[in-house]
């Protein structure tokens, strides 16, 4: 399994993604999610990310180094026409939001 | 199903918990966690919460109108007896973030 996903010290961004699928086939979404996650990975400035899916709710929060890594990440090419499908096909509703982590805090169980 | 949560207009607060559970029984983990749901809902300045957990992740995120807000909720005594017991039987890892959510776009698909 992954994750969470550990970024350096604050302040840096995140991008928080709180969707509600349509119930549907498939219809592309999960080959366009995969290419996603891996496009963003090589994004100037990305940090990481966290993903789940439950009850029909999907929440994926991704981190990244500034604002203006965010724009450039929105205005990539081929995550623009990720972005309509999204809208036209696969989502009923969804909730972006743009924060700027100030404070973080990391818990590791020891090992006994 | 919820969700994804509405909430006013930026700027407000984030708190960002992504989680890994140990492999091990319920241990008390569902009643706790559906009490701090319930308790955190009737906290001053509580705007309202998202959760998914899959592959072994949890990730929840939840609003807040201040960062005082958030900082009373997480001294709340009862609070404080699940954060404990969520590090010493619980959970395996998370991180814990706090974030100023300064920009957010909601899609609402039109019905046909």
């Amino acid at each position: 399994m992954t994750g969470p996903t550990a970024t350096p010290e604050p302040p840096y961004y995140v991008v928080i993604f709180t969707s509600v699928r349509d119930e549907q086939p498939d219809d592309g979404y999960s080959q366009t999610a995969d290419r996603m996650f891996e496009l963003a990975g090589e994004q100037p400035g990305f940090l990481g990310y966290d993903t789940a899916h439950s009850d029909g709710l999907g929440i994926t929060v991704s981190y990244w180094q500034t604002e203006s890594a965010i724009a450039a990440w929105k205005a990539d090419q081929e995550h623009l026409v990720a972005q309509r499908h999204g809208r036209q096909r696969w989502y009923q509703s969804f909730e972006m939001r743009i924060a700027r982590v100030d404070r973080a805090y990391t818990f590791q169980r020891s090992t006994p």
